[in-house]
């Protein structure tokens, strides 16, 4: 129970996978409840995919096996060749020459496997089993792609195709980018990379996908530590990083900086409209975390821009005397029985002034952690109760506000201000509309200039209209 | 209810203050169970600290009594002076220029508390109760010091002293880091400024005290939008971004790019011997997060080295033949029922043969989460329970190793992997330990990076023994 191929099987009846299931093994008749056959060749019917997960040595025997069977793909898991040296490097060009030659194509070696939610198939090593949606993802990685779709499923977020692509001796990151731009099923493409093996035909792929669906892409291997990694891993070479950073610039490849900037931008463009320009309006229930917001989005690119006399005196009429006076708006201390009010006022006037093509807000959600707490001890005050109700209904403000006004609108509050974040009633409201509630002001930045660069890219290609 | 005053007073009362409460009111003559009297002169006893949230046309005279009662320092809350224009400015020069005079300190106005945990006292608007500890820290915005306070809140981190500055009219930040400085029950020391009004005294002061206690500083303004967004919170002008950064490094002063960043320091300074070179180990239980972690660790300047065929040897003999053969360590799929003793032979290997001077492990726990879903479905088999039992050891083979070698050992995991990552036991046992598991790699590479800083700082000065 503690092999691989055991557990990419159980992964396969645990997903419930719609079509039929052969496992192979030579000594075993029975493996968890199926009829085994000791050779691929044995089984009683054609055969789409094989999952190969034999010990490296028998990897060509079955490979040929394969091909007398017919099958027309396969997903090599096992690992020991291209990454652990030149011999290894040899035996997989081969492995794909012989494939190719007799009809089938495989993804890996070295990888860790294959999903696909349309018909539940979850052939992986890692058990993970994403909710269905419209991202695809291709990684060199299988540990950093399972770390990616744990973030699905964390936050309600659906994929519908995964592949792990491993050392890339026979397909590569770009057959499955081509392969998900025709995809109808495919509407985003995440893609992890080592290295690029052909960089023409890798960009060449992307220009062409990326103006109708975005590709987002992270990168590792940028430093000398990072490639000699890289090499050791999937035993690519990681090019230089600024040739690359160019190349993805001009192919319209949104490259990201991690994990979770990937994740949160694939989520917030498959939801929102795109910025139209740099500007950002800021709404803040602090101070400092106004300051320490301005500095996210300027250090990325973004602008937060002054406001005017017109907007400035509008909100005099419904902030307290004291408030900034500016973007950031902060709304002080106060002002909590009506704060959805305030808040729409605030976007509004924002907005339909023209001020901002874009809205971060800050700290939502902390008065109903506050009112949570107290809840504890005694009954709240019907004032305490008004303001709890005020707070909720900001996510119908930020619901008709993103339909109204066609402009992107992105919270970020300090999750360590909450005893358990994602219980927390607003942010669970805002997660089911597939809005997330980002943990700090850099990842909001972060989101937000991407979805300005994607725009940038469209206009200049004549296409904003995604 | 609703009102700061109440809720402040409500904060000091929860905090079970040691000494006494008295409740300043010209309306009530009891607030919160507690006799109220209508001015402080009033009070029947010495008072040692007057908290002052009255509204800002009534604070002169406030000020005045409080002189009159000779109390030697005040909290000044009430906000509306130098962050919304010249004549606020002046007035809060006034009356700093009369406390002073009569013999009397305050901070602020416009902050948001204090609090001091010897005495259980936390007189703040936020409603937050850290635990007791050597952490001291001054904030120029109560809003950022109050998520930091959070951090500590939810990993048993403490506090000894927390002071929300404001426009410091009258105490500045630097008067604070002095005197934590002086201050026995201070280990380490936190700031958060928007901006300096006399940068000459408050890098003296800093150099002073950066010799004995670290000093971690966190800056907003840095861009021109942050600058603006500063000025209209608490007034302050914010300095050139090179200069004020080669300020810090000249007087040991550690930088942190983010709020984690300097709670993730602190917490790791406070715990762990510092590092002597740049030299990072990592051991991976996965080859794409070897390769993040070393882009990572190198971004920040730290080097991912080569390691010497004499430990490549050593580790030949416990690991399977597939492993990574270098730095990063990655263990690979396998070798899970002895994962403890292998980690510890990784380890003792990378520091006895002098490879490295830290170590970075990740993905640690994960087989805990894996093991606990199965768990749900079945009875797990005797293999599995031994892989359980061999990766809570783990947490003791960190802390054996960190008493053996003085040299600092860091984890990252990634916690999307998790259902609840903070009720996972090994992180629990190893934050009992006041060992934090990062989120993710750039957290733990910036850790690395500020010890290091930290250590050369020391070395330089001739004082490397902290």
């Amino acid at each position: 129970q503690n092999k691989w191929g055991y557990r990419i099987l159980d992964n396969v009846i645990r997903g419930k996978f719609q079509g039929k299931i052969f496992p192979i093994n030579h000594k075993e008749k029975e493996i968890c409840g199926l009829e085994a056959y000791p050779s691929i060749k044995d089984v009683p019917d054609s055969v789409d995919l094989a999952i190969i997960v034999v010990p490296g040595k028998l990897v060509p025997r079955v490979l040929e096996e394969c091909l007398e069977k017919r099958v027309k793909a396969g997903v090599m898991i096992t690992a020991g060749f291209g990454e652990v040296g030149a011999e290894g490097k040899y035996l997989e060009k081969d492995l794909a020459g012989i494939a190719r030659e007799g009809g089938m194509v495989f993804s890996g070696p070295n990888c860790n496997g294959l999903i696909s939610t349309a018909c539940d198939l979850s052939a992986a090593m890692g058990s993970i089993f994403p909710p269905k949606g419209t991202i695809s993802m291709v990684t060199q990685s299988g540990n950093i792609g399972t770390l990616i779709l744990s973030r699905g499923v964390k936050n309600s977020v659906g994929f519908s195709k995964y592949v792990s692509s491993g050392n890339e001796a026979c397909l590569r990151s770009e057959d499955f980018i081509e392969f998900f731009g025709e995809d109808p099923e495919t509407e985003l493409i995440i893609s992890y990379i080592e290295g690029i093996k052909d960089g023409r035909r890798f960009f060449e792929v992307c220009k062409k996908v990326s103006l109708n669906k975005p590709i987002l892409l992270f990168k590792a291997g940028g430093t000398d530590g990072g490639a000699r990694a890289v090499h050791s891993h999937t035993g690519s070479i990681a090019g230089a990083g600024d040739i690359f950073d160019a190349a993805c610039a001009q192919t319209g490849v949104l490259k990201c900086d991690n994990l979770d900037e990937l994740f949160d931008v694939a989520t917030t463009l498959l939801r929102q409209p795109l910025p139209k320009s740099r500007r950002v309006g800021i709404v803040t229930s602090g101070g400092g975390w106004g300051a320490l917001a301005s500095d996210s989005c300027e250090r990325k690119g973004l602008k937060v821009a002054p406001i005017s006399k017109k907007s400035i005196e509008a909100l005099d009429k419904i902030l307290p005397p004291w408030w900034s006076k500016g973007n950031p708006i902060d709304l002080v201390a106060g002002t909590h029985q009506d704060r959805d009010k305030i808040f729409e006022t605030c976007i509004k006037t924002l907005i339909e002034n023209n001020e901002t093509d874009s809205i971060l807000i800050l700290g939502l959600g902390l008065m109903l952690e506050l009112m949570e707490k107290k809840k504890k001890d005694r009954t709240l005050s019907e004032i305490e109760e008004r303001m709890m109700a005020a707070e909720m209904r900001l996510a119908d403000v930020i619901l008709r506000s993103l339909d109204e006004y066609g402009c992107p609108i992105i919270t970020a509050t300090d999750p360590n201000s909450f005893d358990k974040p994602e219980e927390n009633p607003l942010f669970k409201k805002l997660r089911e509309h597939q809005i997330l509630s980002f943990s700090d002001t850099d990842r909001a930045a972060a989101v937000l200039w991407a979805m300005y660069k994607r725009y940038r890219y469209l206009e200049k290609w004549g296409t904003t209209t995604t």
